[in-house]
């Protein structure tokens, strides 16, 4: 009788296959991304000191994942939202993706020097670069899209390895016409609200998240009808949806991969009516309330997921990845408080290399796994392609693209430390690089605009392009970027100008015109130095 | 060895369940349904003979179909969108839901005698009858929706019996702001392009499906950002999406639910440049130009599902259901020709309950499972519940609802025949029942507005509300229904009166109020008869 049996139950083995393949070690994954979200926004000490500003933040969800979560003090993203994303699904950083700024809600219009606006499309003719030929139209699935970059996405891998791969909320890897903007490229099974646009042009369900005549632009949030006409904030919808989302792979006991992507908290810094009184009460000023009612949207979106895992009986199968896609955005007046100073003690915000614009909040959670507490090893966004592959145990897989990202999971589970090597070198002095070979904006370019920055150890150069001037910071000892301390260390700052000029030429990095000469702006080892 | 072996391979059967389940008499389905798509619009013989109409059409693909398939001469819909496709999701006559005319894409937003413009909302107060109580917020998957039925969807008894479940294209079971208008709430475990609008503003990927500034209306087909800007008419759009989403069930041999629901070919009836100008050449009007085009491209995406299904070897394990969710329209001039006449041999189209409202073209084809050629017995949108469940080899289900239709399996298959028993009476004798208590539009209310029929054999009785007329027509001797016969047969004229308002107070079903007496309209049993 048994022999009869065993082939029909073998034979239903193959069908696993992508399918179930439901293996005790096979976790969830949660990737909790925050949209310019800063790093001192919530009570979750990622420092060395809880700073003043964290006092404003009711964030009692991301205090109860911190508590068992390892939590990263030098977590990197890029400094703009496109260039993450896209390193994030590629595992190339992204001077190497070539995508280096925001991407456009419709296809072939580069947004540097735009003024942020959609279709305002202004050559900086005034400045003395001309645009770069970067990847204005994103990642692509498939050939055929100018200025893209056709990869491999991480998801797929994922999918093929038998995950259930949910994508919830923002997207942002390109523009509409293009390959790059839909999820289901991507590699994702499901898709909710997930497109081409940065940001949601409207938060509110009253308003239809814009989706009506008089609003309607290419940021207003598709697929959410349901929760059209009520009092429905995004960050909430988007959790709903997650949810019923989930249902389905919890039940079937097929791991899942939840890309929970929310929109909040970028512009249009808008009240979300559930907290925004509570905090006017405590007296804060109507941009902070604003911009402190999403934030704790968003916790409670995090807190309901934490909830619910455990309410299904997953949450100790489940790892959760929290992260911000770059640095708190730190010029927008309705944001409240003093421009330039929302994330003290770092210097600038959202868009520059200092460490404002790039130092995020980020933890990982693998219950049973990682490290409690805090991790100092610097992490990049590119880190989490063969990261989460690992969690996921995708092993032997195939990309298009190479990858410039390492394997987080030794250094998050405890198994090697900073001093241990990787890449050629150690944790501790591996090389981070940023590049922002942009003008961002028709205003505030200061400390913003072409700009690009290398960590090695404590130590960051940073290049300004207009002016050829060499910064260099000691972050242990000085983390607001104050002290300019190149000079005391010629050395130094010409073994990072190596450094940093021999990645960009590995990675054939977009560099500015200078329309005096018609050449690329030097690389910083290009330079005539003092 | 085979002992030992034995419990883990019996363990991972448990894992199979509402994922997997892999058996080989598990089929796929595809649920293929074109909109207002009329009964004599294709080179398909549904009647006797080969209209002249017909000639004008390119169908290769529904004619390769159509040489394989059961093919239902004697197939209905209601006579507008919302009331077929919640039937199909429910198992109820349209009746029996109280969604007796289509649903707006708003919320609380009844659409009768609204001009057939969203926002427009017109009570007709010149008429003798006011609006009736009717479910205008579609079917709810919860409770809190005022106007709206409570089921529970077909889709989530396939769902969860381990179909892999995608939506393509329209849905239309219910307004923005409820639980009606989303995939996802009715079991589908993939959703493109489906929400609360009953048509698209624009087919065109130029347009962006009209998701543009000077466009935008709720008609705005979402979803599909990775086409705009190009020249891909939404059906081809919709079904390179259909088709990505059919890899995933395909690699893991999950049986797949593709519910592959075209805009096309509703109003506004829009040339599909692949195919219009051929049509031109041939000495068709504009207007019979651009439908034909459309109707080509739908043509197309069948034949284009048809050989991704050969290519993949799934074919011979695919059932094909093909449809159309109600008669043609016959009142838009840009559809070209004489209005009122382009179902002909059928009485009027879309909206009445005349036969070119109702009779829709039809197919099954189950490989090596259905009859081929013609089958003569009478379905209803509601028979689909039971029968796609039934080839699904779902059992035992419970539903909130009560399920009116029945399963067709039988008679598709062959196993039984017109004078089999079905329901208390035989396939050939059941009764359809065709209910539309609502002025449609604010003109061309003859022939269409506050209508009920019943069919039972060849005869159909036809009320008139208004005028409290009964008419009724032999089908098999008078398909066009020209030769009211009804003075001629009293006896049956009583009985059919009966038996239509049997199943009226049985289903509650609504009835206009009349002004003058603040009273429902009568039922048919309750006039006064001459």
């Amino acid at each position: 009788m048994h022999k009869e049996k065993l082939p029909l139950a073998l034979g239903l083995l193959s069908v696993l296959s992508g399918c179930g393949e439901k293996q005790a070690e096979r976790p969830n994954i949660i990737f909790f991304l925050v949209d310019d979200y800063g790093w001192v926004d919530s009570g979750v000490q990622y420092g060395d000191e809880l700073y003043p500003r964290q006092r404003m933040f009711h964030t009692p969800a991301m205090e109860r994942l911190s508590e068992r979560a390892c939590i990263m003090s030098n977590g990197y993203a890029c400094s703009l939202s496109t260039p993450t994303r896209t390193s994030l699904m590629t595992g190339m950083n992204s001077a190497h993706t070539r995508i280096t700024t925001y991407t456009a809600p419709v296809k072939d219009t580069p947004t540097d020097a735009a003024g942020g606006t959609i279709g305002f499309v202004n050559d900086n003719e005034g400045d003395i670069f001309a645009r770069s030929d970067w990847n204005w139209n994103g990642i692509a699935t498939e050939e055929g899209t100018e200025h893209s970059v056709v990869i491999t996405p991480m998801v797929r891998l994922l999918r093929d390895a038998g995950y259930y791969t949910i994508h919830v909320g923002k997207a942002h890897w390109g523009p509409s016409g293009t390959t790059g903007c839909n999820p289901y490229n991507m590699g994702f099974l499901v898709n909710v609200a997930g497109s081409c646009n940065g940001f949601p042009k409207s938060y509110y369900g009253e308003e239809n998240y814009a989706n009506n005549a008089e609003q309607w632009t290419h940021n207003a949030v598709q697929g959410l009808a349901q929760y059209y006409g009520t009092d429905t904030f995004l960050t909430e919808a988007l959790t709903l949806e997650a949810k019923k989302a989930l249902e389905q792979p919890i039940k079937t006991g097929q791991p899942f991969y939840l890309y929970m992507s929310h929109y909040g908290v970028h512009t249009p810094i808008s009240a979300d009516k559930r907290f925004y009184q509570k905090y006017i009460d405590e007296g804060c000023d109507e941009g902070e309330a604003r911009y402190a009612s999403m934030v704790e949207g968003v916790d409670k979106s995090l807190g309901d997921l934490m909830d619910f895992l455990e309410e299904k009986g997953v949450a100790d199968n489940t790892v959760i990845i929290f992260m911000s896609d770059n640095g708190g955005h730190s010029i927008d007046a309705r944001k409240g408080g003093v421009p330039h100073t929302q994330n003290a003690p770092l210097r600038e915000g959202k868009a520059s290399v200092y460490e404002g614009g790039i130092r995020v909040p980020w933890m990982f959670y693998w219950p049973g796994k990682t490290l409690k507490g805090r991790c100092d090893v610097p992490a990049m966004p590119e880190d989490m392609f063969p990261t989460i592959l690992d969690i996921a145990g995708v092993k032997d897989y195939k990309t298009i693209q190479s990858i410039d990202g390492e394997d987080l999971v030794p250094v998050i589970t405890g198994k090697a430390g900073p001093g241990d090597s990787v890449g050629g070198t150690t944790w501790a002095e591996r090389e981070l690089v940023f590049h922002m070979p942009h003008q961002w904006r028709i205003e505030d370019r200061e400390d913003v605009d072409f700009m690009t920055a290398i960590r090695r150890g404590p130590w960051k150069l940073v290049y300004r392009m207009h002016t050829g001037e060499l910064e260099l910071y000691n972050l242990e000892e000085d983390l607001s970027e104050r002290n300019d301390v190149a000079a005391e260390h010629p050395e130094l700052v010409r073994d990072l100008c190596s450094a940093l000029s021999s990645k960009m030429r590995e990675w054939d990095a977009v560099m500015p015109i200078d329309r005096r000469t018609s050449l690329p702006c030097p690389l910083p080892d290009e330079l005539k130095m003092n």
